[in-house]
C-alpha cells in the first residue's frame, strides 16, 4: 500500500473518540431508539427475509423495465449495510447484547448467502437471479457492495468481529476479478457511486493496496469513451437513448471525472463520487484529482448550496438544476445529500486542514444533515425545505429509506469527523464535548474538549500525553468567528500570525496538564445571499455559530413572512429551551407587517403598516420537534 | 320568457359595436391570423375528420378508465365550437368568404352528424358510440353542447345564417327531454360547467323560456343529495371513490350551489358555473343566487386572485389551493380561467353597473386573459406565471387546446363586454376607441368613444340620437382613477355626488352633438399585496391604469430580482414602443443590488450594495413578444 505521506490526514477511528454534551445526547438517541428502529423497519419491509436463504424469497414482483429500474427493493443491501454500520457505532458507545445479536444474525445470513465465488447481493441472488452485472447503470449492485463494505469495517472496528469483514474482502477480491480491461472483464462502474469510497475504507483497515487500486479504476473509468453505459445497454438489447434520467449527468458519468467542472445530476451520487475522488487524491497524492475537486467545490458552494448546507433543489432528479436556483419552499435538499457533503468535505481535509472545507462540513452537518433526525431519534426528514406552510413533517419511514440510516450512521460516528491525524499532527475540525486518543510521535496522546458548544463558544482542551512529546495541534478558527481568541496555559496566542488556511497550528512540546482555551464568539449574525439567488433577495437568514436559525409557528403564530428583521441585531436575547435538549433560542425585537387593514381587497397602493413584534428563533435542525406548524428560514430584511 | 326587468342589463350584441384603436388592432390579429389558425390546427389534430361522417372515424384508441377519462380528444366539439364562435365575430369585422366557407362546411358536417333525436357529439357518436350519457362526471358531453350553442348564437348574429342555431335548438330540445326528474330522465348535470351559460345565450336569442329553465335545472341540481355523480358511478359499475380528481370540489359539485361559499376546484369550471349562476340570478331575479355569488366574489378577489387577475395557482388541479397561496414562478393562472373571470364579472353586471365587478373584469381582461395571445395572434400562453427565469414561452398549440380559441373569441367579441343596456340606460363598462348602437327610449342612439385608452386616459364620448331622448349613460369611474374628472359639453360634473357603485350615472335629455369628456389619471401606481401573501412580501407590482407592468430581460438584462423600486415613483418617464403596437413603456430610476462582490461565497454578513439603475417596464400582457428572456412582475420594494 502506498506509504502514507506526512501531509495525509486520516479521520480517527470511531472508537477513539468519546462524546458527551451536544453530540452525546444525539448519539444516545441513536443508541436508544434509531439503531433498533432501523432494523425493525428493514425487517417490516421484507429486507431481512430477502437475504435469509432459509426462508423463501419474498419474491416481490416489481416491474423492472427501461422506464423504471430504480425500484425501492433493489438496493435493500445498502439499507441493511447502513443499519449495521449504525449499530456498530452504537455498540461502541452503549453495549447492547440484544441489538448485537440481531446484527450478528444478519451477518450470518450474508455468510450463508455469499456464493462460492464471493458474490453477494440479495436482489440478484434471490429476486432476479441471472441478472448479475447486466445493468450497472441502473441496478445499484456495486452501490450495495459498498455499503456492506462500510458496515463490515465499522462492525469490525466496534466489535472486533471479522465475519462481515471477511465476507466483504472475499466479495472485493471477486470484484477485482470481475472488473478491469482484461479478457472477459467488465470495463464498467456503478450508476450510483459508493463502492469507490468504501473500497478506500476497506483498504485502510486491511492495509490492502489492491482495494485502493480497484477504487481508482472505477474513478478513472467513469465517463470515458466509448461510454460504458451505452455499450452495456446495446449489449443487453436496450436502447441507450431510452433512459429514464435522460442524461449521464444524472450519475456524473457524462465526462471523465477529471474533466468535470460543474456539479450536476443526482446530488447523493455526486457527493459520493467526489468523496471517493478525494480519498484517491489523498492516497495517491493525485493533483489532477485535487484540482478538479477544488473547481467542483467552488461550483457547489458558491453557486448551488443552500445556507443550510442543503444541496440539490429539485425533486425531479433529486439533484442539481441551474446556478442560483435555490427555492426555499420546494427545496428537495435531501438529508442524504448533506450527509454526503459532510463526507466529501471531511475527505477534502485529507491533504491538510483547511477551513474552506471544514466550515462547510460543519454547516452541512448541523443544518443540512442533522435536521433529518428527530430529537428522539424516531422520525426522519427526507427532504429539507427552508420554508414550510405547515404541511411538511417528519416521517416514520420512507418509500426509499436511504436517509434514516444515513443520518444515523453519521451521528453515531461523528467523532471521526471531529478529529483527524497525520504523522505528527492532530487536527480538531469540529468542536464539541469529547475526548480523543491518538498516537503522536511515539506518545499516547489524549485531548479532552470541555465545552457546551455549539450553544456556547468557550472551548477548553486539556492535553494528556504518556510522555512529553512535540507535535502539532491544529484548531479550526471558523471564518464566522470574528474576534476569536486563543490561549495556551493562560498565555494569549496571536491568531493573526499562527493561522494558516483557517487553522491555528500549535506545534510545541505538549505535556499532560497543558490547557488550550479557545473562545469563539457566537454573536447572532445575518446571512445575506447573493442577489443572484432570486428566492432570497430582500431577505436575511440568522445564524449563531455554525447554526442556522428559523422561526416556527409554535413560537411565533402565523404569517411568518410578515416579520421584518432590522439590520441592527443588537439587543437580542438568548434563552434555553429545555424541551429541545437545552437548545439556545434567540429572541429578537423586530417589526411585523400588519395583516389587518386589508379588508375588501388583496392589493392596495399603500405599503403595509409595520407594528412592533418579538420573534423567537430556534436552530433550524430542531424544527418540527414540537407542535406542527409553519417554518421559515429566510426572513424579510429591513432595507 | 320572464319579462326583462328594468334593472336587468344585457351585453350589447357583438355586431352592435365597432372597434378601432387598441382593441381594433387586437381584433385585426384575430381576423387576419388566429381565426384561420384555429381551424388549421383543429384540422391537423383530427377534429374535423372526427365529425365528418363521410370520412372514417379517426378511431384513435385512448385508454379511458377510472384513472384517466379526460382525454384531450373527448372535448373536440368544444374546440370546434369556440373556433366557429371566433370566426363568427371575425366575419362581422372583416368579411372573409374563404373562412366563412370553411365554417359553413363544418356546420354542414354537424348537420349530417346530428341524430334523428337531436343528439350531436363527435366523440360519443364516432369514437365511443354506445357510451352516450354514461358518465356526466367525466365525459364533457354537455360542455361540448354548450360550446356549440355559443357558436350557433354567434354565427347567427354575425352572418344571419340559422343552420347551426337550428341544429343546437334541436339538440337543446333533446336535452330538455333527457334531463329532469321525470320517468326515464337523468337527474344530472355536467362535470364541466358550460351548458348553463350557453343555454341562457340560446334563450336570449330565441326568446325561449324553456332553455332558461333547463339551465336553471342544471344549476339547482348541482351538488344536491343523493349525489348524482356517486349514483351514476355505482350504476355504471364504477367505484365512486376511485376518482382521479379525488373530490367533487374539483367540479364545484361538493355542495348545492347556494351553499357554496369558498371558491374551490378547477378554476375554469368554477368561473363558468358562477357565470351561469349570475345569468340565472339576473333572469330570475334570484336573490339567493346573488348573495351566494357576492360571497364567492369576495372569496376569490380578496383571497385567491393574482394581481394580474390570474386565478388558480396550481397545475395539479388546474385550480385553487389555499387562501393566499399565490406563487409567482409556478403560477398556473390558466388563460381560460381569466377569460372565465371576465365572463363571470360581466354577468355580475347583469343586475346593474357596479365597479366592484367591472374593475376586476378589466383587470382580468387586460392582464390575465389577453396575455394568452401573442401580438400577432399566432401563438398562445396556456399558463401565465408572474415570474419567469426565461424558460416560459408562447406555444403554437397545446395538448389541450382550450385557451387559444377562448382568448380569441373574447378578443373578437370584446365590444359586448364594453357596453350593456337596460331599458333606459346604457352602461359603459370598459373604455376604448369604439362606437356602439342601441335603442334607448324609442330613439336610435350611437355613442362614439374617441380615446387612445389604455395608453392615454382621456376619453371623449360623442352622442348621436335619431331624436332627442332622455336616458342614462353610466360611466365607470375605476377605483384606481384617483382624481378622475368629467365634463358634459364643457361643463364639469361633480363626481362626488353623481357616482353610485363606482359609476357616474348621467341621466338627461341627450341630443346629437352632446359630448362627454372623461379624464382618468394614468399615473404609475404601486400595488402592494396583503402580507398574508407570502410570495409578495417586501415586493411591489407597478400598474398604470388597468395594466399591470413587468420587467423583461430584453430591456433590462438579467438579475431582475436585484432591482429595488423606490417608494416614491415620481420622475418616471413614459415612452412608446413601436414594435409593441405603440404600447406605453415606463422608465423608472431605481436601485439595483450589486451581484458583483460575492466572489468566493454565496452568503455573507453584509447586505448587498445598491447601485443606481434605470428600469424599463412594459405591460405584462405584452411580455414574450420580443426577444425571449426572464420576466418579473413583483419587484423588490424599498422599505
Amino acid at each position: 500500500m502506498t506509504a502514507k505521506n506526512k501531509s495525509q490526514f486520516r479521520p480517527v477511528a470511531v472508537p477513539d473518540v468519546t462524546l458527551d454534551g451536544f453530540w452525546g445526547k444525539w448519539q444516545d438517541a441513536v443508541c436508544d431508539s434509531t439503531a433498533a428502529i432501523l432494523l425493525d423497519r428493514c425487517e417490516k419491509a421484507g429486507m431481512i427475509q430477502a437475504i435469509d436463504v432459509d426462508r423463501p424469497s419474498p419474491g416481490i414482483v416489481i416491474p423492472i423495465d427501461e422506464k423504471w429500474t430504480g425500484s425501492t427493493q433493489m438496493f435493500w443491501d445498502s439499507d441493511l449495510g447502513k443499519s449495521i454500520e449504525t449499530i456498530a457505532y452504537s455498540l461502541y458507545r452503549k453495549p447492547n447484547p440484544e441489538l448485537e445479536a440481531r446484527a450478528d444474525a444478519i451477518i450470518e445470513m450474508y455468510e450463508k448467502l455469499q456464493q462460492e465465488d464471493g458474490y453477494v447481493n440479495a436482489w440478484f441472488q434471490r429476486v432476479q437471479p441471472g441478472k448479475r452485472w447486466t445493468n450497472l447503470r441502473d441496478h445499484h449492485e456495486l452501490y450495495c457492495a459498498g455499503h456492506l463494505m462500510e458496515a463490515a469495517v465499522a462492525y469490525y472496528q466496534a466489535t472486533g468481529k471479522r465475519k462481515l469483514l471477511d465476507i466483504m474482502c472475499r466479495y472485493a477480491d471477486h470484484l477485482i476479478k470481475v472488473f478491469g480491461h482484461g479478457e472477459g472483464q467488465i470495463p464498467g462502474y456503478c450508476g450510483h457511486q459508493e463502492v469507490e469510497l468504501a473500497l478506500v475504507k476497506l483498504a485502510r483497515v486491511t492495509g490492502e493496496q489492491k482495494y485502493l487500486d480497484l477504487s481508482k479504476f472505477f474513478i478513472d473509468e467513469r465517463g470515458s469513451q466509448p461510454h460504458f453505459f451505452t455499450a452495456e445497454a446495446l449489449r443487453g438489447g436496450r436502447d441507450p437513448k431510452n433512459y429514464v434520467h435522460k442524461t449521464y449527468e444524472y450519475s456524473q458519468a457524462h465526462l471523465p471525472v477529471r474533466e468535470q467542472g460543474k456539479v450536476v445530476g443526482h446530488a447523493v451520487r455526486a457527493m459520493y463520487q467526489y468523496s471517493g475522488m478525494a480519498d484517491i487524491a489523498t492516497e495517491y497524492q493525485d493533483d489532477t484529482l485535487t484540482s478538479t475537486l477544488e473547481t467542483l467545490w467552488d461550483d457547489l458552494t458558491v453557486k448551488q448550496m443552500y445556507v443550510t448546507g442543503g444541496i440539490g433543489p429539485a425533486a425531479s432528479n433529486e439533484g442539481f438544476t441551474d446556478y442560483y436556483d435555490l427555492p426555499n419552499d420546494t427545496a428537495y435538499a435531501e438529508t442524504c445529500a448533506s450527509v454526503g457533503l459532510v463526507f466529501w468535505a471531511s475527505r477534502m481535509l485529507g491533504r491538510g486542514p483547511n477551513r474552506r472545507y471544514a466550515d462547510i462540513m460543519e454547516q452541512a452537518l448541523y443544518n443540512g444533515a442533522l435536521t433529518g433526525l428527530s430529537i428522539d431519534g424516531k422520525t426522519f426528514f427526507y427532504d429539507n425545505p427552508l420554508e414550510s406552510t405547515g404541511k411538511h413533517h417528519r416521517w416514520v419511514w420512507h418509500r426509499c429509506p436511504c436517509c434514516p440510516p444515513n443520518v444515523a450512521r453519521l451521528v453515531a460516528s461523528i467523532g471521526s469527523y471531529m478529529y483527524a491525524v497525520a504523522d505528527n499532527e492532530i487536527a480538531v475540525h469540529l468542536y464539541g464535548e469529547s475526548s480523543v486518543k491518538a498516537e503522536m510521535a511515539g506518545a499516547g496522546v489524549k485531548l479532552a474538549q470541555r465545552t457546551n458548544y455549539p450553544w456556547n463558544g468557550d472551548i477548553r482542551i486539556e492535553v494528556e500525553t504518556t510522555v512529553p512529546s512535540t507535535f502539532a495541534i491544529a484548531l479550526r478558527i471558523p471564518e464566522w468567528a470574528d474576534g476569536a481568541a486563543l490561549q495556551i496555559n493562560g498565555s494569549p496566542v496571536d491568531l493573526s500570525s499562527s493561522v494558516v488556511d483557517g487553522y491555528a497550528r500549535l506545534e510545541r512540546a505538549w505535556n499532560t496538564g497543558d490547557v488550550i482555551e479557545l473562545k469563539l464568539p457566537l454573536e447572532l449574525r445575518p446571512q445575506y445571499a447573493s442577489p443572484k439567488v432570486r428566492h432570497d433577495v430582500g431577505r436575511v437568514a440568522l445564524a449563531r455559530g455554525p447554526l442556522i436559525y428559523c422561526v416556527e409557528e409554535t413560537d411565533n403564530g402565523g404569517d411568518l413572512n410578515a416579520f421584518v428583521v432590522p439590520q441592527d441585531l443588537k439587543g437580542y436575547r438568548i434563552k434555553e429551551i429545555e424541551r429541545l435538549n437545552g437548545a439556545v433560542a434567540v429572541e429578537l425585537d423586530v417589526s411585523k407587517e400588519d395583516t389587518n387593514g386589508w379588508n375588501g381587497s388583496l392589493y392596495r397602493t399603500r405599503p403595509p403598516e409595520q407594528v412592533a413584534a418579538t420573534m423567537t428563533l430556534v436552530p433550524y435542525h430542531l424544527w418540527d420537534n414540537r407542535d406542527p406548524g409553519a417554518m421559515l428560514v429566510w426572513l424579510q430584511s429591513e432595507k
